[in-house]
Order: structure tokens, then sequence, then C-alpha cells
């Protein structure tokens, strides 16, 4: 029995706590911090009231803080600390585990809150000449640690979520079970939820703008091939859900698949997005209202895109309202014993399922249970070495069992349609 | 000579102030007066650099309130007020004029501000319910000071703009020298002008909002038919401009034309859209930004719509950019001695060339030399009699010529395509 301290406490942290209580023989202690400690208390509660054998604790803490960080962990003494605050203080939390000894995991690469900063401008500047796509999120930033975890003998173990995560463990089971040399991945992102609003957004606006927003990118030939914004546009029929358009985007999970995965000549990344939420985005971006910089309206400065923000329906609130299934995935082509294949392998979950199960729709519910899993990884030892690591670089078929036993079932198809 | 008070400076008002400077024989005098007598000072020494003969005063006044009002009235002593303020002000500067004794001419019906008014919801909506159509804005506000201005020898001439204006003085002149009846009347407004701005407004967009997302209705077999917003569509290829989306919306002078025109059987009026414009306000409906209830946002209150107008280009700065032309009419079909007649009345004017002469563009211009003419008609003599009165109601020869000679020549088509 160990103990994890979870920094964060929205959507995804929800779902990623309720299922460490369940598993309370990996998670005996659970420590919940975040800003609001009142939102940790909630959630506490929540999970007691059910009934677990996990010891539940609460603290506040503000994650962009080296310091209170480190007091906090220093403090509670987790074997590892779970991140599942926003992708701006993956750095500061990474710091803060380093200078205490404890294990780190987290779900989605770091992310610069103020990309005006002149300093990380300059870095930024210079990845992007340097790799070929515009590297808004990439590795770079976490991989720097590589060395520094290596010494101290700690393990980070970065973007255990779905998708990075999942998607990269289907790929090194892939390769371990049916294929001698995988050639080309699509990671195929679907989510044929209607929440019922003719627009909202799943998660924050400004994160999710910024993916549509940005330019894509693939890997191809042992080199970034870079896009216009939704450039390369695929129709799809997916299981579960049917036939969707879908995008290419820079996905982070590419990266680090292109580096260890030998032999393979191209990766893309696919999401599906509606028309109408493509020309609410489009309108939106036309008058302004996407805008990140203050704008002086009566005396006030005012951030378009977080009064936007206000006025969209809250993400959290969508929960009970979403109906339909996500269908997340990776068709794989390649060779086995000199014979050309393909085989996808793909989660298909549930909207209404998720909620009534813990409380939110499959977006974070997807995110959240590999989260556990990866850290419960950790926690048993099962993935465990000095050094920086993406979830390929591991042995997948534990992962692979508990996503069955944890509520992400998924499936191979090994006579797959394949995108053009 | 006379002389004339002008309540207003914005768009409208700066073309019909130089188009009275440049005709001052029958405007010796004028008085601009607005709640900014800055911009009034600034109109005026513009239009004495580019040189005139008539004699140009500024004053400020809050046209929202009668005693400041009468009191300037009483102070400057005009021969008639020509209003172009809001739509909003029509009646505190009607009840001025009444107490002191002077004429009184507008290009526009009284709307209410404050839609949530009490007092004014009560009448807005018995009145919905007697006329059987969304009579947000309608004649009856102004019409019940007729007695009183029949009774004080004065005159007021409402709605001297284009439409309503110059199309209802169309009719009155296809009347006198076309039919001996008119059945039909469809009055097209075609703007065909690009600012090349994938999204803006020529004039302030709550009022523009209301147009569109209000209720149309026409006029048929003595009665209102009232449509879903944006319900009927046609395409009309319209001279000088080409081939246009438009749709069917209720417009203040179908109601005094149904009213003035014996034996009409049906009377519509409709406004090009472009597809882009009606997709990007019906965006910013769904995300709530065109609300006009204020909203809390970080402990300020914002009311939506106007935060969009902050971020919306200024329409006074549309005037040096947009190209195009726009073609105003009407179709009339009727009988003359016994036979079946169509005949087509309308103007074209060209945005540029209005940007050149009076450094607006044609929605202004369009508005504001109308404006000019109605005063005229009233300063000449030529439309003066005791009462409250629409513009179908007087001789239209003389305007009509004013037209030809002050920049809006129109032309007749006695073969013209119809409307389905």
């Amino acid at each position: 029995m160990g103990k994890v301290l979870v920094i964060g406490c929205g959507g995804v942290a929800g779902v990623a706590i309720q299922k460490c209580a369940a598993n309370a023989e990996v998670f005996g202690e659970i420590c919940i911090a975040s800003r609001t400690v009142s939102k940790c208390d909630d959630l506490k509660a929540a999970i007691e009231a059910k009934g677990t054998k996990a010891k539940i604790t609460t603290r506040k803490v503000d994650a962009d803080n080296v310091e209170e960080l480190k007091a906090l962990i220093n403090e509670v003494k987790p074997d590892v600390v779970l991140n599942l605050a926003l992708p701006y203080q993956d750095l500061t939390i990474m710091d803060a585990c380093l200078a205490c000894g404890v294990h780190y995991v987290d779900t989605a690469n770091y992310e610069c809150e103020d990309t005006n900063d002149p300093e990380w401008r300059k870095t930024y500047e210079a990845r992007c000449k340097e790799k070929g796509f515009t590297a808004y999120f990439d590795y770079s930033w976490q991989w720097a640690y590589k060395k520094r975890y290596e010494e101290a003998g700690l393990t980070a173990i970065l973007g255990t979520g779905f998708d990075p995560g999942v998607t990269s463990v289907f790929t090194a089971y892939a390769l371990k079970h049916y294929f001698d040399e995988i050639h080309t991945i699509d990671i195929l992102d679907c989510n044929g939820g209607d929440h019922g609003y003719p627009f909202a957004t799943n998660f924050n606006p400004e994160i999710n703008l910024r993916e549509v927003s940005a330019n894509g990118s693939y890997w191809e030939n042992g080199k970034w091939v870079e896009t216009e914004p939704m450039e390369i546009k695929r129709v799809y029929n997916f299981d579960g859900v049917g036939e969707k358009d879908m995008y290419l985007l820079h996905h982070e999970e590419i990266e680090s698949l292109a580096q260890n995965i030998p032999g393979v000549k191209r990766i893309r990344f696919f999401m599906t997005f509606g028309q109408s939420y493509l020309t609410h985005m489009k309108c939106l971006e036309n008058v302004g209202m996407l805008g990140t910089e203050p704008v002086e309206f009566n005396g006030q400065e005012i951030v378009p895109i977080q009064f936007l923000r206000r006025l969209l329906p809250d993400p959290a609130s969508l929960g009970p309202r979403t109906v339909g299934k996500t269908n997340i995935g990776c068709i794989f082509t390649g060779v086995k014993d000199g014979k050309e294949k393909h085989v996808y392998i793909y989660n298909v979950c549930d909207h209404q399922e998720c909620y009534k199960e813990v409380g939110s729709q499959a977006i974070s519910y997807t995110t959240g249970v590999p989260a556990m899993i990866g850290t419960a990884m950790l926690m048993q030892g099962l993935w465990k070495k000095p050094g920086v690591f993406t979830v390929e670089e591991f042995d997948p078929d534990p992962y692979m069992d508990m996503l069955n036993k944890w509520g992400l079932p998924w499936q191979v198809d090994e006579n797959p349609v394949l995108v053009d």
C-alpha cells in the first residue's frame, strides 16, 4: 500500500482520484491538493460517502510556487506525485519532486502560460526552426530533466492520459504482439458526443482553441511536415459512433513515438470536429472574441477569450447532458514474419455511462482512468527506472490489463479500413 | 432663407448637414446640437474649410431631456428642427417642438431604449396583439401627436430617410404618374458594398441585430402576416450590383403605406444579407454575445453586445474601405387605364463616390441626403400643413426633382423582373 499526492482537483483529477480510491490495494493513502481546498474537501466527502478503503486527506497549494510545493511534498511524504494541474505547472512540480526525492507522473506536456514572455519566445522560436514544426508544446522542456532524474534515482512518467498515454501504450503493445516492424501509425481521436448546445467546449476554451488554430504537423520519412491549420481533412466511419469529419493536428505523442518506435515511417494524429463547432470558432476568431490580449473597455481591461469563457456553458455542466460515445485508438501498418499487416486498437467509451459511474463525461474519464493506471504502474514497481520516460518505453501488458479492468476495455481489429 | 436646428451629429447627420450647407439658399443658418459639442465643432470647421454660404453655429444638448431641448429651441429659434439623434429620442424632441411652436422632421420612427420598462411593455404587448405583428417599432407612438400638432398649426414630417422616406415618395410618384391603382409594392433594399472585414456592422450593432432577429411581417389583403425571423428568402439580380440573397423583414413604411395607398393588396420589404454576415450573427447569438442584459464578470457588469461593439470595427471607419454600390427601390404592380402594369423605381449609389464627396459611405449618404430634402420641402413651404405626416402624403414631384439634383438620381424600369 502506497501513498499518492495528487495536485489539481478539476474534471480529470476527479475521475483519477475516484479510481485511485477504488483501488486502495495500491493507493492506501491519497492526499488531494489544489489552490481551492474546498474542491478537494468536496471530492473527499463524496468519495467517502460512497465508501473507500483508502485514507484521504486534503491540502491547499499554489502549483506555480516551487517552495510551497516542496513544503507540501516534505510534509505529506508521498511515494509518487500525480500532477493533474494545468500543463503550465509541469516544470514547477517536476522541480519540487526532484528536490524532495519523489517520483513524478503527469498526463500532458508542458505549455507556457505567458507566450509573450521574451525568454520563452527565444527558446520557442529556436525549437520551431530546429524541429521543423510549430513547437508550441513539445517534450523538450521535460526531457531536459532526464539526467537529473537519472542521477537522483527517480522516475518521471510523462503523458499517461489517453492521447498521449493509452495511444502510446497501444503502440508498444502492437509492436510487442503483432508486428516485427511498424511502418505507419494513425492516431484517431473521435468524440461523437452531443451536449445539445449550439457551441460549448469540453475543457478550457483557451487550450481548445490553440489546438484548432495552430498549424498541423506529422512525421514522415525522418522529418516533420507542417500543414496549415485544419488543412488535411478525412472522413472516417468509427465503430460505435459512425461517420465523422476529422482533421490532422500536431500532437505531442508523435514526437516521442518517432524516437521510440524503430523503423516507423509516418505518424499522424487526427481529431474529429463538427462543422458547426469549426464555424463558431472561426466566427468568434473573426470578431476578435478569441483574443488573449486585454482590451480596454469602459475603463477596465477585459481579455476577450476569458469573457467568452464566462458566457459559454461551464465544461463541468456538460456531463449530465452529453450523450453518445468517444472512440480513440491507433491504426498500425507494418510487417510480421515478412508479411504486411494492418491492426487497429481502440477504445469506445460512452458519455452517459461515465457520468453515471463518476459524475463526468467521457472526455475526463478517458484521461483520468489512465492517469490512475500509469501511477499504479509506478507505485507497484512495474514501471520504475531512473529517468524521464513516455509510456511506450515500458512493458505495455500490465497497463493493457488494467485498462480492461478499470473501465476502458479495448478492441483489436485486424482488418481495419485505412486512412488515405 | 431659413434656419434649421439639427439635433445629432453622427454619420447620417454629417451627410445631411453638409448637404444643407451646400443648399444655403434654403438653409441660411444651421445650428448643430449634440451631447458631444466637439463633434459639432469639428463638422462646422470641416464644412467652413471647404466653403459655405450658410451660417453655422453649434450647441450642446442632451436629447433625452425635454427641458434642455426646449431651452435650446427657444434660444436658437429655428424654423424647423431636424431630428437626427437616435430613434430613442423622437418623442422628447417632438414634445419640445410642440411646446416651442416649431416644425419637426425625422428619419426613423420611435423605438424604446429600455424594452424592459414595464409601462412600455404593456403598450407594446397590447399593440402586437392589436396589429398582428411584433410591433417593436411602429408609428403609433408618433401618430398619437397628430391632434396636438394640428391644433398648434405645426407640421411634423416622419421618416424622410431612404427607407422609410424615398421609398414612400417613389410610391406616391408611381401612383401619381404611372398607375390608377397600385396593387402590390415590394421594397428592395440591397447593399452590395464590401468593406473587406469578415464581419462588421454598418451602424450600431444593437439596432442592426434587432432587425435581423425580429420576426418578419408583411401586409396582405387588409391584414398583417407574421413570419419567423429570416423565414422568407428570395434571390434578386440588382442593377449595378448583381445577384444577392434578400430576406423579408418588417419595416415601418409598410404600416403607413397600407393606410395611405388606397386599394393596395400586398406590401413587402426585403433586405439583402450575405451568408457570412448571417452566419456570424447566428454564432454570436448562440454564444450569448448579442445579449443586452449585463453579465457579472470579474466583479464588473458587462453587457455582451456592448463589448462586441468594442471589438468590431467602428462603423465610421468603414467609409474609406467600402467598395461597391447600394440599390434601393420599389417594384409596383397595378393597373393604368384598365391594363396591368409593372414599374420599378430605384436609386443606385456608389460607396466610394459618396466617400469622396462627403467622407461617408452610401449607407449614411442615402439617409442623410433625403433628410435634407424633406426638411427643405418644409422650409420652402412645399410640404407644410398642420399635423403629423409620412412622406407619401405630400406631392412627390419637387422631392423627386431634388433627389436628382442632390446626389440620388433615380431610374424607372417599366419592365422589371418581379419577386415571387
